[in-house]
């Protein structure tokens, strides 16, 4: 299996590093890297030209969302989702083993997969490891995810032992059957897709470092760390984001899934995750929230009627450039949809520009110095929060 | 009073001609001119900078949602409409009469305007002919239009006469006070602002005639003809814009008020007509409609799932030139707002491409043989038409 990552530099006060992913068409994606959620090949009130007028080169799909419509097949037809969509960036498709917990109805866990009724149109279906490495390879994806079992938290340690012995048990199957799938896989390119290992565990140490360890050995050479922000309080999330950054190998991506907020990933960053998603930016964005560098502010609230600044006289977007708060008051108070696109421009302008700036740190040698002040300012709300 | 329009050309075979109309920057607007409808400083699911890229340089707003939601003191104070809101083209706003009948509560005719409660908030408000100017003038648009009394259809004869009445009193009253309003106003620019007269006459066409003549002679050098397309029978329509069309002055700008259909406005430019608005192309997108140049598409439909063609295979909007129908047809079933957004971007080209084509056969004299064919293929409507 081919390591899609090359670090160029460490940070000497940290475990934060800079480095860059290789997609399969050869184009390199800076590390520290946010990955903006387009759950359906499409990001909400967005569309890809705006995305790449931002400045981003990569998204993250999901297989769930894309299986239940249109379909992996319909999507092999057109030559996969980067030329049925329009997308002409890099694409990583979680293996949908999450949402089928998270949306589906009647889902029941089995050793051959997680079968399941979609929420869409009623449809079941039974996600298995050759069935989800097979639907990412039909949509021509840059990196694919093994499917796995996300613990909801809390949850007793004989349930986090069980269902990690699905993931390792799935993790070795799909190790297994993944060089003959890409050798059948209609969608030629320059490289061939990367397939990550997933290290689950819980809230438990030890069964953490079990898992790291299993998927470190089990083929694989990119790293992701799940079942983390996913309800706990937010002291586990830090330790166990700080446990599992040390235990991670030096030289393969780390991938810390569903993280998070702006301060989440800067301290991300410090305990040596490279690779991000999450949809707090674009659905805060939908409910009147924008980031800004000294926090988060609700749109919405009435004392930005006639206020006339950008929402971050800072930030260089085209949406700060234009938009004063008192018009972007009056779009979200007149329910204009287009209110929840400049958010969500806005927001991601504001993700791409910090791990942007963490990047510049980093590779300047004063991230290690830097971190805990940015973390702290981020972790700001400002008094009109939601 | 300026008369902002120019003649370029006539088209030796009908009404038609291709002429300037100069905004208060002046700026020159090619006619015929469609005005895509902002109604409250914004088009929907779109920004200013998508109208833009499309090749928009002038909107319509109407008074009323700015009154309304934020005010026009609040819009007067961020230095008019185009400051506040961002928009950098021209702008003619609509009086809201118009809307005070078909939006509001609650509404009362009297001599010294239409009394109302607001669809929004529920405020109680008096558009006298003086507030309507002054809101405006406040607005800092190019072109103002009176407030009129439109007449719903059908309606009597006694009905029509009366209602022509006070819009004939109101708009000798506003000639009467525009200069100094206009000189009043805290909004400079190049040159002064532009007020239209409105003919009005419901279907009877003696009426008509009347109020051309006697808007004419009022003093304004614009000229709109409003109380068609409000759901009168097409023949109707039909023979009242011909009718208007051969008794408006040539010399000054002739627009036809909510007009329409890409049909209709190949008609009203043959009849003479130079200006347009109607929320018919963003209205459409919204509920699914694409137009084409073989008629209109329903995306919704189930046969587009598996379509890669572009909505119009001879468009060259960015839509058209990136998306495919059966892409499309999943944001709708997905029920992402982009799809709005993305079928609003390509009706819009649609119409500004048509709207450049007419002026292309004006100005090379051949309109007057080809509007008929070009009608009649506009007017088809596809199988799969709603």
């Amino acid at each position: 299996m081919r390591n899609p990552f090359e670090l160029e530099q460490r940070d000497p006060g940290s475990l934060a590093r800079a480095g860059w992913l290789t997609d399969r068409s050869g184009n390199r994606l800076p590390t520290p890297l946010f990955q903006p959620v387009a759950t359906s090949a499409s990001l909400k009130t967005l569309d890809w030209a705006d995305l790449e007028k931002i400045g981003y080169a990569h998204v993250l799909m999901n297989t769930y969302h894309l299986v239940v419509d249109p379909g992996s097949e319909l999507i092999r037809r057109h030559g996969g989702v980067k030329a049925w969509s329009g997308w002409r960036g890099s694409v990583l498709t979680d293996s949908g083993g999450y949402q089928a917990f998270s949306l589906a109805a009647r889902r029941s866990l089995k050793p051959d997969g997680v079968e399941f009724t979609d929420h869409l149109h009623g449809g079941r279906h039974l996600f298995s490891p050759e069935f989800t490495l097979r639907s990412q390879l039909n949509f021509g994806v840059d990196f694919a995810m093994p499917i796995d079992v996300c613990t909801g938290l809390p949850a007793e340690r004989r349930r986090v032992i069980k269902d990690m012995r699905f993931t390792h048990d799935w993790l070795a199957e799909q190790v297994r059957i993944w060089p003959e799938l890409v050798e059948r896989s209609a969608l030629p390119a320059a490289l061939p897709p990367v397939l990550f290992g997933i290290a689950q565990g819980g809230l438990e140490e030890d069964l953490r470092e079990q898992s790291i360890q299993l998927v470190a050995y089990s083929g694989v050479q990119a790293m992701a760390v799940g079942g983390l922000a996913v309800g706990e309080p937010r002291e586990d999330f830090l330790r166990l984001t700080e446990f599992c950054g040390q235990r991670l190998p030096e030289e393969r991506v780390h991938y810390l899934m569903g993280v998070g907020d702006p301060a989440d990933l800067v301290f991300a960053v410090a305990m040596g995750f490279d690779m991000f998603d999450c949809v707090q930016p674009t659905r805060m964005a939908r409910h009147g929230s924008a980031y800004t560098r000294q926090g988060r502010m609700q749109l919405k609230n009435s004392r930005f009627r006639d206020d006339p600044r950008p929402l971050d006289p800072k930030c260089r977007c085209m949406v700060c450039r234009r938009y004063s708060r008192s018009y972007l008051n009056h779009l979200i108070r007149t329910g204009e949809h287009s209110a929840a696109r400049l958010l969500t421009w806005h927001n991601l302008a504001f993700y791409l520009d910090l791990m942007k700036r963490l990047r510049r740190l980093i590779t300047g040698g004063s991230f290690g110095r830097r971190w805990r002040g940015i973390y702290a300012e981020l972790n700001r709300r400002l008094p009109d929060d939601l």
